[in-house]
C-alpha cells in the first residue's frame, strides 16, 4: 500500500446514473483504482443543499448509486466505498471550518450565484447552499488525499479547499496537505434528443434501464434531422447515433456506417439496431452485476458498512489532529 | 422522572466565571434542578465563533466552567452536565438545519450586526459567526426541551429556534416541539470599578479567585466618588460596595451601613471589611468544592463522561427521528 497516492472523489445521490456518468466519471474511477488508494463516497448530505424540499428519493438514489458503482467495477476490496452521512466527522469538520472561513470567500464563489440563477424553480437562498464549498472542503480534507479528480468547472471549488487548508494550517499548525487536482476530461455524451445527456433534459440512458428500455430509447433517438426518408443520404457528422457508434462499435462498423449513411445504403433503423446490439453487449455484465447486488441487499450493506468503517478510522484520526491543533 | 419538564441551558467557555454569572445564571440553574429535568452544557464549539483566532485557553475554560458549576451546586446526579464537542450530533443537526434555513433569517438577526460592530478587534465576518443561531438551534432542539432559560436580549435567538423548528416540522413532519422561554431576570452585579461586572472590563471577582485576591479586589473597589476623606459623609445609593452589602449582608448590617455611611460614622475601609467577610463566608464552600474537584481530575472526567453519555443517548434518538423524517 505504501507509496500509493491517495485519491478521493464523491457523487451526489441526486438521480440515477446514466451513460454520461459512466463514460465520464466511473470509467475514470475504475482506472484510478489500478494505481492509487481510492476513496469513493456518496455525498448524501450534499444532495440536501439543492434537494432539501423533496428528499423522497434520496435513499433510493444512494442505494442505486452504490449498486451502479460496484456493477461497473469499482472494487470495494481495493477501494474504500462509503456514505458521507455515516461518518459524523464530516459534519464536525464542516462546523469547525465554518468558524474560520470568511463569508466573502463563499459569496465570491462563481458557482454560487450561477447555480442560484440557473435553478429558478428551487429556493437556493439557504445557509447550507452558501456553505456548500465548506462541506466539500471538509469532505476532501478529512482524508488528506493527494489528488482529487475534477472537471474544469470544479477547479474553483478545489482552489477554495486549498485556501481553507492553508488558512487552517497558518491559524493553528500544519495539519492538511493541499490536494492537487487530477484534471479529468469528461467526454461529451449526447442524449437521445441530441443535446448533452443530462437527467434534467430527460434524455438519458440509465445504467439501471433494462434491455428493452435501452433498445426502445435508441429506436426513438434523434438522428440527422435532414435525413427524412429512407432513401435520403444522411450526414453522420451531425448524427448523435453515430456518436454512439464511435463510442461503442468496433472500427470496421464505424467505418461502415460512416460510408453507408452518406449514400443511404443503410437506414437509420438498421444503423440503430447495430449500435443497440453493441450497447447491450457492453451493458450486459453491468446489468448482471446490478441484478445480483439488487437481490442481495445484505451484501451491499456489508460492503458499505466495511467501507464506512475504514473511512471512519481515517476521518477520526484527522479530526483528532484537527482538535489537537485547535486545542479544543 | 415523568411529569417533570425538561430545561436546557448552556454557557460558552470564553472566560472564568465571576459573581455576575454566579448570581445571574448559576443560582437560577441550581433552583431549576429542584423542579425540572435539567440539561446543562458547555458550548465549546460556540466559543470558536468569536475566539477562533486564539483558542489557547478554551480547554482550560471548559474545565474551570465545569468545576464552577459543580462547586456552586449543579448536581450531576439530578442534572445532565455535558460538553457540546463530545456529542457529534450537535454538528450533524447543525449541518442538516443549515440546508433549510434561509440566509436572510441570519442576516436579519439583530445580534449579528450588533456584535460585529461592537467587537471591532476581531474579524467576525466568518460563515460560522453568521450561522451562530443555527448551531444554537441545533443545541437546543436536539434535546426537545420544554423550557430554555434566557435573558431578554436572547429572545430573538430563541424565536429563530422556534421558527426553524416550525420550518422543519412543515417541510418534513413534526419532530420538534417549540421550546418556551423561561425569562430570567439577571440581577445587575457591579464590578470593582462600578460598571457592570464583565470580563471585558477586567472588573470581575471570579469564583476561582482566592480569598486574598477577593479581599484585595474589595479593598480597591470603587465607592461613592464624592466621599473623598474619612469624615466626609457618603451616599450608599451610588456606592457599588453598598450594592454588594444588599446582596451578601444580612438586613441589620445593610441597615447599619445605610445609616452610618451617610453620617460618616463608618469609613469605607471598615464597610468593605464587613462585606468582604460576608462574601468570603458565601464563597468558602464553593472554594472548598473547587479545591476538591481540582485535585481529582478523574472524578471531574467521570462526571462529564457520564453526563455526555446520557446526553448523547437523547441526541442520538432525536437525530434518528430527524433523519427518518427527512428520509436520508
Amino acid at each position: 500500500m505504501t507509496g500509493r497516492k491517495r485519491v478521493l472523489s464523491g457523487m451526489q445521490p441526486s438521480g440515477l446514473l446514466h451513460l454520461g456518468n459512466y463514460l465520464g466519471a466511473l470509467e475514470n474511477w475504475k482506472a484510478l483504482q489500478d494505481q492509487h488508494e481510492c476513496y469513493f463516497f456518496v455525498a448524501d448530505w450534499h444532495a440536501l443543499s439543492s434537494n432539501y424540499a423533496d428528499t423522497s428519493r434520496i435513499r433510493e438514489f444512494v442505494r442505486e448509486l452504490l449498486i451502479d458503482w460496484l456493477a461497473v467495477g469499482i472494487d470495494p476490496v481495493r477501494s474504500t466505498v462509503f456514505v458521507q452521512s455515516r461518518i459524523p466527522e464530516h459534519a464536525v469538520l464542516h462546523l469547525l471550518f465554518s468558524m474560520i472561513i470568511p463569508v466573502s470567500w463563499l459569496e465570491r464563489n462563481p458557482t454560487y450565484k450561477e447555480k442560484q440563477e440557473e435553478i429558478k424553480e428551487k429556493d437556493l437562498s439557504t445557509y447550507g447552499f452558501l456553505g456548500y464549498p465548506v462541506l466539500q472542503a471538509a469532505d476532501i480534507l478529512l482524508y488528506k488525499p493527494d489528488f482529487v479528480p475534477v472537471g474544469k468547472d470544479q477547479l474553483p471549488h478545489l482552489e477554495l479547499t486549498r485556501e481553507l487548508a492553508r488558512r487552517f494550517n497558518s491559524l493553528y499548525r500544519p495539519v492538511f496537505p493541499e490536494p492537487m487536482e487530477l484534471l479529468t476530461k469528461f467526454p461529451k455524451v449526447l442524449g437521445t434528443d441530441g443535446r448533452k445527456m443530462s437527467k434534467s433534459y430527460g434524455n438519458t440512458i440509465n445504467l439501471s434501464d433494462t434491455e428493452p428500455v435501452v433498445r426502445q430509447k435508441l429506436k426513438t433517438m434523434m438522428t440527422d434531422p435532414a435525413r427524412v426518408r429512407r432513401h435520403d443520404p444522411g450526414n453522420p457528422d451531425v448524427c448523435p447515433v453515430f456518436d454512439f457508434h464511435k463510442i461503442f462499435s468496433p472500427l470496421p462498423v464505424i467505418e461502415q456506417i460512416n460510408r453507408e449513411c452518406r449514400t443511404a445504403a443503410i437506414g437509420c433503423i438498421d444503423c440503430k439496431k447495430l449500435v443497440a446490439d453493441r450497447l447491450v453487449e457492453r451493458m450486459t455484465p453491468i446489468w448482471e452485476a446490478r441484478t445480483a447486488l439488487t437481490k442481495d441487499p445484505s451484501r451491499l450493506e456489508e460492503i458499505v458498512e466495511e467501507g464506512s468503517r475504514k473511512a471512519g478510522e481515517v476521518a477520526k484520526a484527522t479530526l483528532h489532529d484537527v482538535t489537537e491543533a485547535m486545542r479544543i
